[in-house]
């Protein structure tokens, strides 16, 4: 199956909203299985969308037009495809009963425009419209489908989850199933990981593999395509094992909604550890990270923002000349840092972060270089270095990521001695 | 002239990824006057990129390629293009520096692929890089512009205003320049701020105006023609006075690359003011964004993440059981918290944050309620309380700049008093 999406809006051409209905629609199709290999916006013009319709039917099976079903003059998705299908437009009762009901509590009379909404193209089969009054439709002709989605998010967004989807995956019957899984990694780069894999992709045909780029991480997406969800599940399992056996240094978790924080928070619950921290560089960004997650102030009750030499000592009670003479960057203080913040806040383990975020270099220590600390009650404080890429938000960014991905490592370690 | 834009991306038929580019460039190209009939996307294949290219010039004359321009084997765009009009690619060498000087920095081998995003069709104008390392280009040949622009928005978007617009206003040529002057508004939302200005919107010919959603604010762009840049701004000032008049009690300042944390950390050089901060809900996400801009060092030396009462009490030298009584989200803890950090900090004015960020009420208060509380030597502390829409992450989101925007009308305030 091969699909093509056409958006239709001259608002669109000039600007004034984004295309998100096909994103939207498309993640939904390719989850079916159904692929799409172009899609095209064109304005409200009824020649030139006509155009878009007859160039989609030369390269693709299924045809979806989006937007174009309201009441105003400029709305003519409806009656373009019916005319270009040669089929006549006629009532969906239902729906001319919402309009009148509606047209009524408004007090309103109903224009022709307005009754055009609850029109559809001879013989297709109807999607209502939980939201607003333009009903969508699905129409089949001469071996192609042809669909008809409104343009407002909030009416579109309902009708494709609850009248289409459940419509493509009834046709699709007997058909296949599509299970993805997606492998998250941190500290590794887009580059690198498509070079550790390049055999690998380059002989994919079922499962398939894609990477994407996140924000300072990438994600790896294993589709499988079989008779059962079973069986694509049989299909990932060895190709994930091949993949984990290069790339599992970098692997952290599964799933497009996930998160390092995510994965920490679950992970301090899991040992019932409270975590504290003590930030300069990235100046309370991590521990901003950690709020994201619901159910985090169980495990974390606060930390230190200590960007100042003076601060650090102060708030962490550590010896401000020993600071000054070991310098803000450096391994001696990322541990203090870390030690002092685990003591002053009670907790059962604490990271610190110290570092020249940029731009530029600060004190002859160059932009990037990062200090991440980890004390742990009872144990010796560790601190590690690393070199950050980028512009200031970049390292500071990383520098975040790093110190969850850290903290994550130390807790799963800790799980398995426990 | 008529343009067509080509977005490139598999993640968007995929509907990984919506086409915000896409948008971005149509609003800027309409306000050059260039109209967009049509827009396609299409996957990272360099058979249906070339096929779409073709498609293009029959009915374009201005052809915008977006995204493809990275490392990886899968951006093809550069290669794709070059091939298609018959010419080599060839390098920049100031990117070639930088991406040198890059790779230094995270102490990584340059590969061939990485050395491609310094390259360009020759005979191309290059469009230069700010925020990161693909080089952007603008090729004429028989008639046509061809435009080569990178994927990442961050990336993007700079390269259209700052690189991209310039060339075209040159290129349009006879002597007319465009200036345009962004306003930035908070707490103010983008339909209201149209509502308030809808007879200068659609009275609007030279200059224009046009707003912008950004993250919990809204800008907007005042756009003036004219022979000289002396013209366009005498054409903008008038309009400008007109929408302060309305709209001047939510400005907050001028500028693409501009944010409240920059005006704040601003004024607080210009005040001679440290700050700090004490933040529950928003736990460091405030002093983070301060920490977003570079020099902020000389003002702001460190606060406090202070998420349960315990630490609180612990850190800031409150008495828990007032706290407890009053309750975490209260204006007595919103002010005692910025009392606190002031005292302990030593600074000259504190920010507090409490509040619920959500999802679901706590205590019986609602997700949204915030306090936020501000102490300055000398003076009794304040505390105002806001009710913020959306997710957990909008609340959090949107609590940050409310804190910001209350420092800079209190330093704004100070100002005018000194």
């Amino acid at each position: 199956m091969n699909a093509e999406l056409i958006a239709v809006g001259t608002e669109m051409l000039l600007g004034q909203i984004t295309n998100t209905n096909g994103a939207f629609l498309a993640k939904q199709l390719s989850e079916l299985g159904i692929d799409s290999l172009n899609q095209q916006v064109v304005g409200d013009n009824p020649e030139r969308l006509e155009a878009a319709i007859a160039l989609a039917e030369s390269r693709a099976d299924m045809i979806f037009v989006l937007g174009g079903l309201g009441p105003t003059p400029d709305d003519l998705s409806k009656q373009t495809l019916a005319k270009h299908l040669g089929v006549a437009l006629v009532e969906d009762a239902p729906a001319m009963a919402k309009l009148k009901a509606y047209a009524k509590q408004q007090h309103h009379e109903m224009t022709a425009n307005n009754r055009l909404q609850a029109m559809y193209p001879a013989g297709a089969t109807v999607l209502t419209n939980a939201v607003g009054l333009a009903v969508g439709a699905v129409l089949e002709q001469q071996g192609r489908t042809y669909v008809l989605l409104p343009g407002p998010p909030r009416e579109f967004e309902p009708m494709v989850l609850n009248a289409l989807v459940p419509l493509l995956l009834k046709s699709q019957g007997e058909g296949e199933v599509m299970v993805s899984r997606v492998l998250r990694f941190f500290g590794i780069g887009e580059s690198q990981v498509v070079t550790e894999l390049a055999d690998l992709i380059a002989a994919q045909t079922n499962p398939t593999l894609a990477t994407y780029i996140k924000p300072y991480e990438v994600t790896l997406r294993l589709t499988a395509k079989a008779k059962s969800e079973q069986a694509a599940t049989a299909l990932l399992d060895p190709l994930e094992r091949a993949v984990q056996a290069r790339l599992g240094e970098f692997f952290y978790g599964y799933g497009d909604n996930n998160s390092l924080a995510a994965e920490v928070v679950r992970a301090l619950a899991r040992e019932k550890v409270a975590v504290t921290a003590a930030e300069s560089l990235t100046a309370g960004a991590f521990q901003a990270a950690l709020a994201d997650i619901p159910g985090v102030s169980a495990w974390f009750k606060g930390g230190f923002v200590t960007y100042a030499n003076r601060t650090k000592a102060k708030f962490l009670q550590l010896d401000q000349s020993a600071i000054d003479r070991a310098g803000a960057v450096s391994e001696y203080t990322a541990k203090a840092m870390a030690e002092g913040a685990l003591k002053q806040a009670s907790a059962d383990v604490a990271i610190s972060f110290t570092g020249v975020a940029g731009p530029g270099p600060s004190d002859g220590i160059e932009a990037g270089t990062v200090w991440i600390g980890l004390a742990a009650k009872g144990q010796p404080a560790v601190a590690a270095l690393h070199h950050f890429p980028g512009s200031r938000a970049a390292v500071r960014g990383r520098a975040v990521k790093a110190g969850l991905f850290t903290l994550l490592r130390f807790l799963q370690a800790t799980e398995k001695q426990g």
